[in-house]
């Protein structure tokens, strides 16, 4: 198991409890995860915040931290001698927890009494909202919630907290995620070698498969790999790759320290870009390129799709698609209809940075609202960059048949969009481009090693 | 989506609705798993016992079986025409659920009220015990149980009537069971050919997950992939392996039908067993070829255990590690201290076939009783075989130095067992050979091709 020294742990719980003035902290850890009956599990994955604070990757663990003591337990129980049989030499988690600067390590069983005592001495105990199923019961016991009252409950004050912390990537996170992404790279890179005419989706998804965990990592998310890229929400992998096709990858590594890649290429079946495969495809790759050159401390990413839109638009007006002052027509979201999705979004150790805390708080904070646009509404992060935040840029042009047909039936932009050049599209599929970025006072750096990027560079990994 | 032919699943709910004498039949079927937020999952899997009579893989479905009006309805939410745009053309539930001879399907939102009516009425809700928390919440809101009431509240007359139908597996259900062997197969192939001395054990796992994936297949329980294999609760793949290791490698693919492969073979790291490592893996071959032999319905599958003991100790007395009246010595249990595990257990969807209604229904039944041995304690199945049951054989023998060293300090067997003499073996590790059988009226049949056991076929393959 690997670590970050103590000292990194110390001053995040410090910097945590000196963010709330009162009240216990209360930072649930995850248990396994039962995939067909008790015993049988899906792969274990830590709680982000918890890893965050407490920094041990193994289930049964729970924390308290006292923001008035300053007290922090760490409850979980140790191996038996009759355990050691079974699950052999392990090292125990008070060994663990002093890699973490924690002293304090109670059983289990010692949580709800300290829980309810405190409760009862009206102190509030803070605690995260509960995405996983046996911590919402584990809480609704503790704290006697009912199953409709453990939302409500949720700390907004350590929620804030928490994710005013996590926003930052520290010299040693943007190592790690420099290091996810480039098993991601080795991801990518492996399946572009492996596409084929003729293969099935699912035989180059075991390539990204092969290649994580033979860097003893995991998919951070369900792997996107598919010839129908525009449809958005594709986890099927059922599909024989045909010649004509490209095939959009969206995958990434989460590494042993749970940190995230996502990266996203798309590739021709083919292993040669049509040319219209070619145009389409290079107005996706400037407008990443330009996104990223714009980031910097300050810059609202919002602004950031929004002129990216402005480019796919002035760029599909080149090829008579639209037309029409497209700045204007970007402004009113008519660049949904071919980005029917948002820019990026931060990521850290979840591949959506804190989605658990909510999505609008990570990426919105308290002041701005979010668009009802086709587009930008699925925009994930629209606030302010600030320096050591980790975003992704992943702009994409989809030609979808079904909403290309529904706009045209409500005339939207009927003037501007030209419906009967787009059907020449219907059997396009969709392209999106990919990099994970560190933003910095003045700039930003594209995180880990180049990957192949351009129409050349993915036709050359194609063959090599 | 693989199906069955829609008699089969027509049949399996006539036969479960005539086992019930009254009430309506509640079948959950599971949604997806959150990872580490709402929307990130880990990879998909339906219930068995719903895939079982309703054959449906997919997220948010559940069904109401009336055992007195015969109703069958399915519960789940279409896409609308909106989601069509994001997740592309997919197969209706109505059309899904023609292939499985279901009728009627209605709105998730129904199914509250149809329960709450039913209990109005007294009528019982028989459901089987949760394993999913969400599902478990689920039960709880609809029929308005307390966490702690949900378990008492099981049916087992439902319970009875599944375990009843889903131990004899079909024709059908044995070609599935043969492709999941055969996928496990080629799993344990590619392994041995990718072992080798200075590589990390994640190394070889990844050779797992690809060839599960290039099969549209998954693994079906976490891989036990170790050259510790003599600490039998070991999911970590961490190690380097050294030349003087044993590999025990567990592991067995889920295909696209849910039918799970669950194959043991162990390796010589060095690609050649010395004399040593050979002698000891003959006993093991010997445990399990001979326990095979003796498979036919009406064998009492504690016996072939206890015969296998008895076995495994007179060779060991040969090689003068114990001594005495072995038979007798197996029957008192000196077999736990080299096999502290069971033999065996039924397998089919689930790789513990069934284990979620209960170990104990499923390989006692209700008359058998549990010993408290080490060893046969942990046997899962028991009871006497029949036909058409598919169980795994799975023999091994183990040198557990903190094991040996406490029976060595309870002076356990202290006549009978060298204590001195095993201390050669502290180093040595273990070794599980398993394979799944198909039980018949007059024997039995190993699923599947054959998959490399013998010292020279298991080299061979190495090399191959």
């Amino acid at each position: 198991m690997k670590f970050f020294p103590a000292q990194t742990y110390i001053d995040r719980r410090a910097k945590l409890k000196s963010s709330l003035k009162s009240g216990l902290i209360l930072l649930m850890g995850t248990n396994e995860a039962p995939l067909n009956y008790p015993d049988n599990h899906f792969r274990y994955r830590q709680d982000s915040s918890f890893m965050y604070f407490f920094g041990i990757n193994q289930p049964g663990l729970n924390a308290i931290i006292d923001t008035e003591s300053g007290e922090e337990v760490l409850f979980g129980d140790e191996f038996t001698v009759e355990d050691i049989i079974w699950v052999g030499q392990l090292e125990t988690i008070a060994s663990k927890a002093a890699k973490v600067g924690v002293k304090d390590i109670r059983p289990s069983s010692k949580i709800a009494d300290i829980l309810s005592m405190a409760q009862a001495k009206g102190r509030k105990v803070h605690f995260l909202p509960p995405y996983r199923f046996d911590n919402k019961l584990q809480l609704m016991e503790w704290l006697g919630l009912g199953a409709k009252q453990v939302k409500p409950n949720v700390s907004s004050e350590l929620v804030k907290a928490v994710i005013n912390l996590r926003s930052y990537k520290s010299e040693e996170e943007i190592a790690q995620m420099t290091h996810a992404v480039n098993i991601s790279r080795e991801m990518h890179i492996n399946a572009m070698r492996n596409i084929a005419e003729g293969k099935k989706e699912y035989e180059v998804v075991a390539e990204l498969y092969r290649t994580a965990k033979a860097n003893n990592s995991y998919l951070a998310y369900p792997a996107i790999f598919s010839i129908n890229g525009q449809t958005l929400h594709n986890h099927g992998h059922n599909n024989t790759m045909t010649g004509n096709r490209l095939v959009l990858n969206d995958s990434g590594a989460e590494n042993e320290m749970l940190y995230s890649g996502d990266i996203t290429r798309t590739a021709p079946v083919s292993g040669k870009f049509s040319d219209k495969q070619k145009e389409i495809y290079n107005i996706v790759l400037e407008m990443e390129e330009n996104s990223i050159a714009s980031l910097k401390a300050g810059v609202m990413y919002r602004d950031v799709h929004i002129d990216s839109n402005k480019l796919m638009l002035r760029r599909l007006k080149e090829l008579g698609l639209v037309s029409g002052n497209t700045d204007e027509l970007a402004e009113q979201g008519m660049g949904g209809l071919f980005m029917p999705h948002g820019l990026g979004h931060q990521i850290g150790m979840d591949v959506h940075d804190m989605e658990d805390l909510g999505e609008d708080l990570v990426g919105y904070g308290e002041d701005l609202e979010r668009s009802t646009q086709l587009g930008l509404k699925s925009l994930r992060l629209a606030k302010k960059l600030e320096a050591n935040f980790v975003i992704t840029v992943e702009p994409g042009l989809y030609f979808i048949p079904e909403l290309i047909e529904s706009w045209k039936a409500e005339k939207m932009f009927a003037e501007h969009i030209n419906y009967d050049k787009l059907k020449a599209y219907y059997d396009f599929g969709g392209i999106r481009i990919e990099d994970d970025v560190l933003v910095t006072e003045n700039g930003h750096q594209i995180l880990g090693d180049k990957i192949p990027k351009t129409v050349e560079e993915v036709e050359n990994a194609m063959a090599s």
